[in-house]
């Protein structure tokens, strides 16, 4: 990443941010009891507090400990518990057993972050403007947002194991919306440029901006609506081979899929943070692999867009949207005055799959240091998803932000928007 | 199980009963955190939570249910949840995924508990005396004693999974104790009789008493120490296919075994509900499984003995030793003044490994309805072990009492008494 | 084993025999191709190349090369693919690889065979009489006949995995018998003796005969037939989880059981080694496992003989019956004409499950040496199955001979004759 | 892919064409026994008799069928067991239970060979000249090519799981040779295109030819060889996390590798297609995965060059080189006098990974009909490789033909180019 901390707003306290952030990891919690903190429900899952966790040993290895003299970590074997996937720092707890650990406790966590905070707040008086130092900050406070919107995708898969339903957040419905019809937008085509542009904050695999080559091409104005992708399901998709890729095809069979996660067998109601609730026809389609989306879209004559089309698409939008701050935890319906040429839900509600593989862009550099493992090395078998979801902090997203999953992987907020060939 | 409540104490207060076993099982867990309750390190463990649920469930299920007119259960999702093998009651929640349920809370599963224990109290009230309640009843405390020392090798096991280390304990070492040598007793040959004698309460597994034909033996009198054990490690015991059943073997090679569970790479230290200690020589060895336990006595020139060797054998003994109530939790070295001949340890501290397979005595019959499903259907693929552990509640012990367990399983405080042919 | 050669028919000459018990191996091949020698269809089953080869490296181990001076191995990385389970003996190619190996090829495994056969008679006529060679060539041609039943066996498991459905013997149907109604005998109760008695070889888990104890009991007159088993499946037997050990109901479940193997799906034809065939009524049903005799027996309210009591129930018995000799290589239904309380089919047609674990006789020794390695230690997991099959080479069949498999196999012909208490 | 019998030499007999490619599959099997077309190694090989019918089958369903009026299979039952992977013919024998066939035999196979040749000779000279019908066989004969080099690969794979290390072509070694140095040279940037151009054959993956935009970059002159991947080895590169991508780090650890495929523990011999060899320093490394050849260049501060960069600097160079003809079925090392700045053995010897994903080219439509499933629905999850190996059909080769492999698949000869940004 550009480490710079151009990103905060002119005349925002810094340790202000740093102190918001942090809250609002915390606050996010503040429906959860202490037993729910501990639950680990699939490999790809951390528990709430392993979350909490991690995110302050990321200011405590890469900030604290090398900035603060004589800096005590507050409990040494931390590390080896909290460390995610840096080996260059040293070993670390296998992921699959994160929630086999009952310690250290919700309020031990809570102690954990505290000492780190004052800490941190502490330097931040000592070294104030430092460059240096709140570039290092900046970078974990998205590191934290990233993790915020894990921890609530993650509690969502946890409660969604229970026969219990539990609700996450008390929430109304959408009611009965009626999305504008899908239209599509011509976009740039020829030599174009991508990648972060200025001098704000942005991740190392976002770098550096380079020319790439378009063809021409459309964009939906909308992602898929729940309604048409249930027309997908109705017309057998689930169980024509010809519409898959072959890997697709395989983990269709292998796990018996014929529906979104978090779909009722019925195909009428759907496990939300708000709790089970009827499926709503007009929402986003949510919670598909990349198989299910490439699928649809050769099923409706379409395709997926890259992400150079993406973003080049997006480059004008402001980002706003659906996003984590507006405390649905839910993807909208798109609005329907909004309609009439202008794409729709860019930004926010659910992230969107790409045909692009996640791959470094030319020229790529990793940090120097245990910091360049951040993301250089998921380059492989992932594809790029763009745009952020409804449980994104909005401070988070930019149009050059490349998020990454597994083709098979659908527990985050992730939904589809179609392109074709113009 | 022979359902009578004679096995009480002549005067004692049976509801005075009912309620010391009910609140023993909160009492043991009143060192952990919500957070301990929750976990399960794997498919055999179950959190704590759920033994406290679930036998809760058992006295819902199988007394007030259909004894209380008219009661209403507590909350009817549970019996999904915390069913735990009755088919003839209905469908139940996977074991394996008895670790995803952060709900209900601990205190919803202590309020569920209380509201359990008020019903029961009352009905024992209104029903003073029936002896068909009481025998249900006795049935349901002999099964909630199962569980307390389910719940305490479970949560080791837990703890154990743990780089923290957690102590359930705190409590002192057994020094430098020096066991007696350990000698041989011959025991009774021809034709004797076994299973449950008297009206006192039995499960329905040590049922009918019947003959069986012994061939002359000598049994160990005490169990084989940790000092011991180590010489057949030295002696290159895992290394040695010869000494092992072939499926011993392959289970050895499979999960790369070189010693008992929980102690260390060194062979120095060993983790203990006590927290991680040194390893005391003269302790009885303890989680070893019975593929190890073979092995041991066959390079030891020795043979496991039969649970009917051991019955006869341990008829003539008073049940006592170092049990649950001890409160230490952990084997304790065989007394050096009682030696002399006669078989020390015969009760607590570690279940024996027989020889026997787990199969029903000549002419068993399981008890009618869903209670029959109890013992019966487990008669396969495990071994019977006997003498009751230093977490078994000693009010749970009998000389006819058949434990079980698959000869790979070792998380159990299982330990060797050797016998041989004379 | 006893290794004596007194099971020897009087005047029979013992090169003759040898000839004759290794030139039927070949014989039993003489409708395979080339290509079926090699398919290895599960781990449990080996390519019939292997049975051919490995019995010859069995008598090039353990008579030729300790007996013949200077005896050179014919190819001295044989050991190691052809050792089945030996590690006195060194390490071995894995079992479920053996069916990567398409060297040696059939050829050089028959030039393998020859080697080695002409080197025994020649030892035989060198040592005419010796009794120490005479023993240990009647425990190799035991051995090979053992691996005779499993070179049939087997290559039906290869034959039913392809769609083409091949034939290994052409063979006429039973026709539409009426086998005589199942009737109950009782047997003998109180002291009994069992085990190997007289001079005749036998293997060493037969010995030593022993005292145990019967309680009254009876066995049915003959197996049960496949209209029997239908009427259980009809029934909803596999689909009534309180019918089954805890362990079968795991399996049904995890392998989707609702038949016998080989059964098809119309449970209208059957995969036989004489081709794909209507299920005939009033055969004996067989390639059933022991949790599905066990929960036969439990719908039916019967249960499955202890093997004490079927050894003493068969030993008036005369050893006749369907056998491979007989060259039907299928089970045949009980003749109608020998009904009236005489038991049917107690040798030959299948092998009977039994209830009892197959353990050690009290005063079991393993022979000394490899050889120990022949029965001991597979004394865990099993179950004892008695009489012999339809593919068991009839002098290979005693009274008290112990055949043993685990509960969940099934790929051998396996029957059930129940039993109940008197 | 563009169906046109074009690439065909002028004046070439087409059928004479035909007659040489089926010819040669069955050649190549010429040292092999009946035994050796059976085996099946690992799910991603298939026996060398699958091989033989599933090219012939490919005739039959797409040749003769569609086009012989009244045409008979010549079995129907091969439909379903030599149905590769396509789903809009029909369902399909399983591909990990190939291996699982002894029938059809061998000679049933070239029965099948012969039967479907006889019948495309007598449709080639009724319809003479018909181009779809030539195109078809085109399609058909690089089909078979294809098969041929997965045939050679297989059975190197099957004989390397034999201790017995067969021989399947006798050769002599590449002495000590001692290559050029390694240099880089330039390529083009800017805007260049990619892709299938003029009106010969080429697969549907190849197509539409288009623009792209290249960075400045060099390639080396030659692939990495074995001494150099050596040194990869010695400095730890099997132990050092950093230098790999996380998943093929992953995949290290699970499958233990420390080496590529076919070394010798002692990195000193190898398995090769002519037994097992001395390890040549000079030789190029093979039989080295995605993630391999990326660590490599990750180590060596280099990088893989993307498939346009590759193709691009190809573009110029006569598609010639150590191919499937040659008849040595292993890499040969660069030949020292053409050093000098020019690239050497850009085609041929072994496949080079390229570090890009394979996915559709712009515009990309796959064919109509069931051979549209030939190579659309494999465009996720694999990498494309480039230009030919010692054991591909010189004339399959052309310098847009992308190969594609999964990242953890390395039982192709498959090395590494290495490339840098400029």
């Amino acid at each position: 990443m550009s480490l710079s901390s151009e990103a905060l707003s002119v005349g925002e306290d810094f340790s202000d941010r740093l102190r918001m952030v942090r809250d609002t990891s915390v606050e996010l919690c503040n429906t959860l009891h202490e037993e729910d903190f501990v639950v680990q429900s699939m490999p790809d899952v951390s528990p709430t507090k392993w979350h909490l966790a991690h995110t302050t040993w990321f200011f405590e290895t890469f900030v604290l400990a090398p900035r603060v003299p004589g800096y005590c970590v507050f409990d040494e074997r931390y590390e080896y518990l909290f460390n995610s996937y840096y080996y260059t720092v040293g070993q670390m707890h296998p992921r699959p057993r994160r929630g086999l650990l009952s310690r250290p406790t919700v309020a031990e966590t809570m102690a954990y972050r505290s000492h780190v905070d004052a800490y941190l707040q502490r330097l931040m008086e000592d070294e104030q403007g430092d460059p240096e130092l709140e570039a290092l900050i900046t970078l974990g406070l998205h590191h934290e947002q990233q993790h915020q919107e894990l921890l609530l995708t993650d509690i969502k898969h946890v409660f969604a194991q229970n026969p219990l339903c539990p609700v996450f957040r008390e929430a109304g419905t959408s009611g009965d919306a009626r999305p504008p019809p899908m239209e599509f937008i011509e976009g740039a085509s020829g030599l174009v440029e991508i990648g972060h542009r200025g001098d704000g904050f942005c991740f190392d695999n976002e770098c550096p901006r380079h020319h790439t080559y378009l063809h021409p091409h459309a964009l939906a104005t909308r992602p898929v609506t729940n309604e048409e992708y249930l027309e997908f399901i109705r017309d057998g998709g689930y169980r024509t081979p010809e519409l898959w890729l072959s890997d697709g095809w395989a983990t269709v069979q292998r796990e018996h899929w014929d529906r979104p996660l978090y779909w009722s067998e019925g195909l009428d109601s759907v496990f939300t943070l708000n709790g089970q609730r009827a499926l709503e026809a007009a929402e986003p389609v949510s919670h598909v692999s990349y198989y299910e989306a490439d699928a649809f879209t050769r099923w409706a004559g379409m395709r997926l867009p890259t992400e150079a089309e993406w973003e080049v698409a997006a480059e004008s939008h402001r980002v706003s949207g659906n996003f984590m701050e507006d405390g649905r935890f839910h993807p909208m319906p798109a609005p329907v005055r909004e309609s009439g040429g202008r794409p729709l839900q860019v930004f926010g509600d659910v992230w969107e799959w790409t045909a692009s593989p996640y791959v470094p862009y030319p020229g790529f550099r990793p940090l120097a240091g245990a910091i360049g493992e951040y993301n250089g090395k998921f380059m492989c078998n992932q594809l790029v998803l763009r745009g952020g979801s409804c449980v994104t902090a909005s401070s988070q997203v930019r149009v050059s932000y490349r998020n990454f999953f597994y083709p098979d992987q659908r527990w985050q907020f992730m939904g589809i928007r179609p392109a074709r060939d113009a």
